[in-house]
């Protein structure tokens, strides 16, 4: 097998220059060209080896596919398109070149589906691989997503079901657990883990309802309320009959059991947006898919689950909630 | 001692946002404006524990300085005037707080010093620690520096003397053998290793006298020359009579090694910069500084090293050369 090790840094970096756009590597750094008019939005990642990646649960391909996915989708939750990604990798001197060509054939297959590239990057040893990425993408400043905009009586819309990812890793841990339910179901779980898709699509059908406030649910659906309400000094109200429970999640976990993975899954990447009730309801007709409406705005500064199902059901979601579930 | 993991992720990142340009962090990304008519210009730099720092030779602060200076250096060598950095950091959960603050300061200080700041980034826990930073700045097209224009019989000119970062490296590894040198010589090395200066206040200056070709000398000045060359699809002549040793070499070792230093050590941030012989010289005349003409570009795609007080004295530079003194 091939190492990285037995390449040497001048070999490593000529075959992965197969994968930059070819007009942009060769200088300090890359030229890029914002559009007259147009912000620059940047978001950054880094990923490292046995935190956010393993073998066991993410083939070289899709640690590439992902760590993409999860940049455009922090433009994509800024209204913003991309430019074009750097890559900065460290790698171990043990790491099979076929790995390597794995992570940004994956890299590379999500970019093209985006139509966008690697621009740039840099290439370094290290004890343990991890993977930095800067996404860049351009915006119309008044097409700009921003998490402390939202107002009192905005409608919460969520572009898509949550808690797929999760519940595609839980398959992925235990395979065993999961073996008598159906293969479509199975791989349609793990390819929501794997094969995340950032939502850039929806940004043209937005284009007639700004100024829009939001985020993308990478963290969970619940962190994302939690955080734009926090960022815009506000509460909100989350109706859970409101809230869709994908059907295959219930093939492989209770309803209470795929509630929790549908608000604090996370890595589903839709977007979670606030917009005033009349424009909400607009973008729904016109967009006929997954996309619904879960809660609103309040004014009182908590985020309330509520259980219309039964009486005098509140139960308050807080951050620190989220993170004993996981 | 107060240790990462103790901290929380959460009082983590809110320490770290007073190290943040104030209206930039909160969403997925950064906004920021590029100028109108200005290109966007993207540089990416990893930095790993053990490979490019250690405790041994670089404090925490001067790591974040150092990180900072090469990634502005990128920006200098293109001719691009800084719009800010975003940090992504991996850190092992028994790193001290100490040692984290020490690095966002040394950071903070070289930004702010080239009026510039942490835009955005992304924290995140692994085995060891790695800074990933990616540095945005923006250029006029037609000040761009590339490395692949150098046309034949274009001067090449360095902005400063090289050597010294490496020469401050030997006395930081070995302080017993030259603790006979003077304090002021020492000092000096050693802050040319630990608080390099990227030659952003050179862009200015080099208005008149554009297009110019060329690049940093981060990786050493022969590496530099080496790499115009090769993108440019041509050779140079360089006079070992015209190259400058600064005297603070001489002092801690002899003529030859402090040659090879001044050749390839590297990480000095100069900038190495070839245009027409007449506009060269005018550009030295009025920069009265270290910049110097040390050779000249040629048509044949050899790099050679000439002894003037050698008859017959050719040295051919190549990049198995570079690589073979380290």
């Amino acid at each position: 097998m091939e190492l990285i090790k037995d390449l040497g840094e001048h070999e490593l970096l000529r075959r992965l220059k197969a994968y930059c756009h070819p007009h942009l590597v060769g200088d300090d750094g890359a030229v890029l060209q914002v559009s007259e008019g147009m912000e620059l939005v940047v978001s950054s990642d880094m990923l490292v080896e046995n935190v956010h990646f393993s073998d066991r649960t993410t083939p070289p391909y899709m640690v590439g596919w992902r760590s993409v996915a999860a940049n455009l989708s922090d433009l994509a939750a800024m209204g913003a398109y991309p430019l074009g990604i750097t890559v900065a990798l460290s790698l171990s001197p043990q790491t099979p070149w076929h790995w390597v060509e794995s992570l940004y054939q994956g890299m590379n297959d999500c970019l093209k589906s985006f139509h966008t590239s690697i621009v740039g990057g840099d290439l370094t040893r290290g004890e343990v691989s991890a993977i930095a990425i800067t996404a860049l993408g351009e915006v119309k400043p008044e097409q700009k997503i921003l998490r402390s905009t939202a107002q009192i009586g905005d409608s919460i819309v969520i572009t898509g079901n949550h808690g797929l990812s999760r519940a595609g890793l839980e398959i992925l841990l235990s395979p065993q657990k999961y073996q008598h339910i159906d293969q479509k179901t199975q791989q349609k779980l793990i390819l929501a883990h794997q094969q995340p898709q950032p939502r850039l699509d929806l940004l043209p059908l937005l284009n007639p309802y700004h100024p829009i406030t939001g985020m993308d649910s990478s963290d969970g659906l619940a962190d994302a309320i939690i955080q734009i309400c926090q960022q815009s000094n506000r509460g909100a109200k989350i109706y859970q009959d409101k809230i869709p429970i994908a059907p295959e999640i219930l093939q492989i976990a209770d309803l209470n059991t795929a509630l929790k993975w549908t608000l604090f899954g996370g890595e589903d990447f839709e977007l979670v947006l606030c917009l005033p009730p009349k424009k909400a309801q607009q973008l729904i007709n016109h967009h006929h898919s997954k996309t619904k409406i879960i809660g609103e705005i309040t004014e009182e500064k908590k985020v309330v689950l509520i259980d219309n199902n039964q009486p005098c059901s509140e139960h308050l979601l807080t951050q620190s909630e989220i993170f004993s579930h996981f």
